[in-house]
């Protein structure tokens, strides 16, 4: 990961304490995350890296909030460039295969709702937000979806929402245990069967 | 978790201790579990718990094998009382939200594939090879509804048990984000739309 700057600047000593915090936290996850050894692998003193944050949960939550900004724009961006309605949401899912190729070996995102989801806070609060922010933008591009007339308007865009978000789930699990390229192959079946189960059924030729 | 023990006799020192290490593991991972707050938490001395398992790493694998028996034990009991095929097939995917219920706030097996599943060991061999032992179980369930003729003779049981796992970790993260009772209701209209996809059609009255 690097952080984006304005043109001709180079990354801020926030930003690289930020894509190093990254670098450990993919490891041993946002609790994993201390500020000693951030120290070290910047260089700084660990005052140095209080001082840009002022304390690990702050740091924590820049973290969080700049890795779940990262994957919305690798999926959206190249999904907006597509046309409304079923061809948006099928780059949106095979860029989101991309974002779990990426991080199969550990995705910060993910990681953070298993250590977060039952613990009271500030970071439970910001991966909820950031979770149900993704399913919403789901949701939007299912709306779409329905409204261009390319998915069935009995379509419940909450609950294909939630298996669409359930396979890339699967995807990620399988990829750490079984393989990638497996592991994609099965979700793609999958997501194809799950989209043509929301189509409008056309007659079929030559049967 | 209580381990089970043979009739008339109390549990023994190991599976009591691998009952306390099963409660401190829900909270923080078999990574997370310390022999210094297990000696705290079983009143032994530290050597004393080692005594009982050698190493940390030991223990791991002891308590790892012990959940997953439980899981396969809670499931597939119930699910094995019920007729062969689909019957058998929806019990499994029943017990397996109440497993999930009940497991809401941690479950070690899941937990152990985020640790895992990155890191060559001992540990990663033996979560690979309960997960594939259950997946082997989930394709088995699948192949008998198709023999007795409730699945379509095409379907393809290692797709159809990827998409099943695949909706219980949607529940599972669902259910830790957003509440279990929404999380259930949408794996269980997700399960009854795939299974409805691999039967064969039957001709709908009074359309």
């Amino acid at each position: 990961m690097s952080t984006s700057t304005p043109a001709g600047k180079g990354p801020t000593t926030r930003e690289l304490i930020l894509d190093r915090a990254y670098e450990l936290a993919r490891e041993d996850g946002l609790e994993g995350l201390s500020i000693g050894a951030l120290a070290l692998s910047t260089g700084m003193s660990k005052s140095g890296v209080f001082a840009h944050f002022g304390s690990r949960e702050q740091l924590q939550l820049a973290l969080l909030e700049s890795v779940a900004t990262r994957f919305v724009e690798f999926i959206k961006t190249p999904a907006l460039r597509e046309a409304r309605g079923l061809p948006r949401l099928r780059k949106l899912a095979e860029r989101w295969c991309e974002w779990s190729r990426i991080h199969q070996s550990g995705c910060v995102l993910l990681s953070a709702v298993v250590e977060y989801d039952g613990r009271d806070g500030a970071l439970r609060q910001s991966v909820l937000r950031q979770q149900a922010g993704w399913r919403d933008e789901l949701r939007r591009a299912i709306k779409l979806a329905i409204d261009a007339g390319h998915l069935r308007v009995d379509t419940d865009p909450t609950q294909l929402a939630f298996e669409i978000y359930a396979l890339m789930l699967g995807l990620h699990h399988d990829a750490g245990l079984f393989g990638y390229e497996e592991a994609r192959h099965r979700t793609e079946l999958a997501l194809e069967r799950l989209f043509a189960s929301c189509r409008y059924m056309e007659p079929e030729v030559g049967r």
